[in-house]
């Protein structure tokens, strides 16, 4: 998806949404939000998602999903004490991608000791399936 | 208040409650939050209330508050994706503090341009007026 | 550039160089440095080289830079008391990059007040000058 | 110790010192450090003492230190790019404290497994006894 089609995704194009309240420290010394801050709300619904819906245990699963690159295109500025609403989906091969900015994951699993490269377990391929949605190019 | 006065401490001792996710990277490599992310909570609250309840505006507000002391007293360990409900009171002379952890921040409100210390306005003593409580003793 | 030709790169193709430690908090629950921190890293550097170099004052200075897009490629972990060499340049329209993980920033330069994209000033755009290289494709 | 004598502390005072740079995001809308990174600072230079001169492995040894109380006491305002000098010292059952802003955490060493409490290892005992001081009072 091109950047123009990229501003045009809205909360119904995803599968799950989280409201996440922002915190002071999340605004810089520009007063909105540091760019860094959006990776940890990626990684925040991805986790919460994978622990909920999918049955990932962070700690005991055989297999644990690593991000081997992300990215996040920015659209408009958001300021603390702004709320906001995670919006998660899944694209071909595991990418995940957000509104207002649109980010995107590439996860890994990998083996929780070895870190070795190992296939999804059926459980997270079902919950992540869940979230799939078929596109076009980037995202 | 000692610490085991504070661990009696329950949500209906609080005036002003906030519910807050967590975050996947505010566990540390203990899997549990890490101590310093209670205090970016405390942060959280404190300047959501001054924002939406005493009309404190951060960039533009002829005062403001800096945190000139702080503490935390932890009692029980917290853990990504708990939720969490930050409560929020004033003891005399303007501290603040939580249950589960229960914190504390002093206040003091400064001018925004040369940063000296200023009496606090109207508008947000009265805010503060508004969770104040009477304790005997620390907190 | 490939990913393949970015893991090429090495701290001689790069015109600044700070070293940084990590701090406890940078290690996620997976003990290696959250994938998030990359991106504070990269905001330090970048803020330090304008600072230092261009004459850049965050909060006097006309114009400041906005990142607009970011995207990170991860290649080995990192963790925890590791000290990092951040290493800096400037590709063709002013993306900087980095090895280990590489990582790109896309900034635009606004009016401190308004927001509104500015042409650089003679001296931050000097002072990329001094870091530019020329490289064909992506970064 | 007393603000006032917190206030004469000096880098001779303390055994163990670490520069660390500070980063761009630490730096909140006022355009200073937020009080909440001087906590993370604390535990980066607690926890690389603790792996460098006490043999401490958070992921393997039979014990961890985990925070139970901690506190700041704010002196001066601190900005990025400033580069920070950590200074550590033990005082009498293991508080540990900081100038410009002195800070104090109290750690308890648990169990790595069941969170129970248990007694020092040698080498930490030993390795924190190297920078234990004598006061009287508060630190």
């Amino acid at each position: 998806m091109s950047d123009d089609q990229l501003k045009t995704l809205r909360r119904s194009d995803f599968g799950y949404i989280l409201q996440y309240r922002t915190r002071w420290s999340d605004n810089d010394q520009y007063s909105h939000i540091n760019n860094s801050i959006y990776y940890h709300m990626f990684d925040s619904v991805v986790n919460t998602y994978l622990i909920e819906a999918c049955g990932q245990k962070p700690q005991e699963s055989p297999s644990i999903g690593l991000v081997v690159s992300s990215w996040c295109q920015f659209f408009a500025p958001l300021s603390f004490p702004d709320i906001l609403d995670l919006c998660l989906r899944v694209t071909k091969l595991g990418r995940s991608d957000f509104p207002a900015a649109v980010g995107g994951y590439t996860h890994v699993f990998v083996d929780n000791q070895s870190r070795r490269s190992v296939p999804m377990s059926p459980q997270i391929r079902s919950g992540l399936e869940a979230l799939s949605v078929s596109v076009s190019g980037k995202l």
